[in-house]
């Protein structure tokens, strides 16, 4: 994550430890989609020489790190012209058969997600004065909290495929399916929209759906599921605590259709 | 390693490809530096939109990887305002006892150095024009091989401590003095310098065993031996290939004394 491109300090109030966080939750995010437990994180800090904020920056990855098992085994501390911030997780697991990739998913499985998603793009929205204040909104934003145990359980429930919702919902189901060699048929309608997010989007002039669908950063699980295991998914994804919003199925093909969306983003390529 | 800081593109003809080796170099050097065999590296890119040179500079890692023995195991590409190219490695042994810390010195210890120093300083002052063009040096500054057969082997052969010479002899000798607790007395004019630093180092108005002892960047070992283990760790690292070079001893306290070295090295503290 770099300074200026991926976040920018002291806008909108962001501070050192916000940064720390997210840095590290998105990286333990990607551990998440393939069921891992997390291991080891090595955290490699460039710095601006005037920059006063590191200790607080690594507070924010030490307090992540001891509510989710990590532990910050080693890094670096350089001089650069901007704040760059690189985290490297190592994930485990008792044999590669209980990971999940990106690329197991066939025609007939379910597809569903966990939680919520657009609180992030909205919790922007707010931050950016398009939207009223809401600190629930604004902390999704800051602090997204990577769904590890939820991964986890979904892929002992069998979970065909995962990926974490970074780029947005439409971009990681397209990336599933391409991996996968498989199409997808979704519906957009269905998409749970966290607290706030409806009226975030009004306040905005956007459509709470496509903010939905295209915001990213809420580092939920996108999940495919046999469908002779979706019960036991549900109770996993339930347990876990986001539960889990079925949103259509995976199809024989290619593509990726949205249904229910806004016509501007059936047609959406990232 | 952060262009601008660590080193300047295109000046002196650095390519991607001698930053890609470099960043890789430096982060297995430590493993070789613990006796560890290298294992996985995740590396992670920030690149200027404009940059083109990217498929060059992992070539250049994906060269010293085969030839170590390293995977490169994952990684991220994102955008940013200067080149940054950050390598996390894990290594491998196969109980922690087998791996050697900055910590084991102990009074009595012969201290050595693996191959030879001042090549990389060396090689700077030929591309900066100091020195005559000298091909030789110039790759020992821009392609430092680390020394992972060697620390894989005088861990075995029972270094009480070790440590890669990446910050100058002097500065790094210091480091496992402190971390163990104990002074050291070293000979300087003991040091095995590389071919062609003493006519560079004249050429450029240079000492020739300052430029050795706080040049740094050679990656070589610098390493402790119990006296009872001096027959094997030299028949070890002259096995591996470089060969080793008693520079001094450990002593109680916690000084290093650096004789035979121009007068204001004796004080140099980094």
């Amino acid at each position: 994550m770099v300074d200026g491109v991926h976040f920018r300090l002291r806008e909108h109030g962001t501070t050192p430890h916000d940064v720390g966080h997210r840095a590290l939750a998105g990286a333990l995010s990607d551990l998440a989609a393939m069921g891992a437990d997390a291991g080891e994180a090595y955290v490699s800090l460039a710095l601006p020489v005037q920059f006063e904020g590191a200790l607080e920056l690594v507070g924010g990855m030490e307090e992540l790190a001891a509510a989710t098992g990590t532990t910050i085994a080693g890094g670096d501390v350089i001089e650069a012209q901007s704040l760059v911030v690189s985290v490297t997780v190592t994930g485990w697991a008792d044999s590669e058969g209980e990971l999940v990739g990106r690329d197991g998913a066939s025609a007939g499985d379910l597809v569903g997600v966990t939680g919520e998603l657009g609180g992030s793009a909205a919790g922007l929205l707010a931050l950016s004065g398009s939207a009223p204040e809401d600190p629930l909104l604004v902390r999704r934003h800051r602090r997204p909290e990577p769904r590890l145990a939820a991964g986890r359980v979904l892929a002992t429930a069998g979970a065909s495929a995962m990926i974490d919702v970074s780029d947005g919902l439409a971009t990681d189901a397209r990336h599933v399916a391409r991996r996968s060699g498989v199409g997808m048929e979704l519906d957009l309608s269905l998409v749970p929209l966290a607290p706030g997010v409806q009226a975030a989007a009004a306040a905005a002039g956007r459509d709470a759906l496509e903010l939905a669908a295209t915001g990213g950063e809420d580092f939920e699980l996108l999940v495919t599921v046999p469908p002779e295991r979706r019960e036991g998914a549900e109770r996993a994804a339930s347990d876990a605590g986001p539960g889990l919003t079925w949103l259509g199925e995976v199809v024989p093909g290619s593509e990726v259709e949205l249904r229910g969306a806004p016509a501007d983003l059936r047609g959406f390529e990232h």
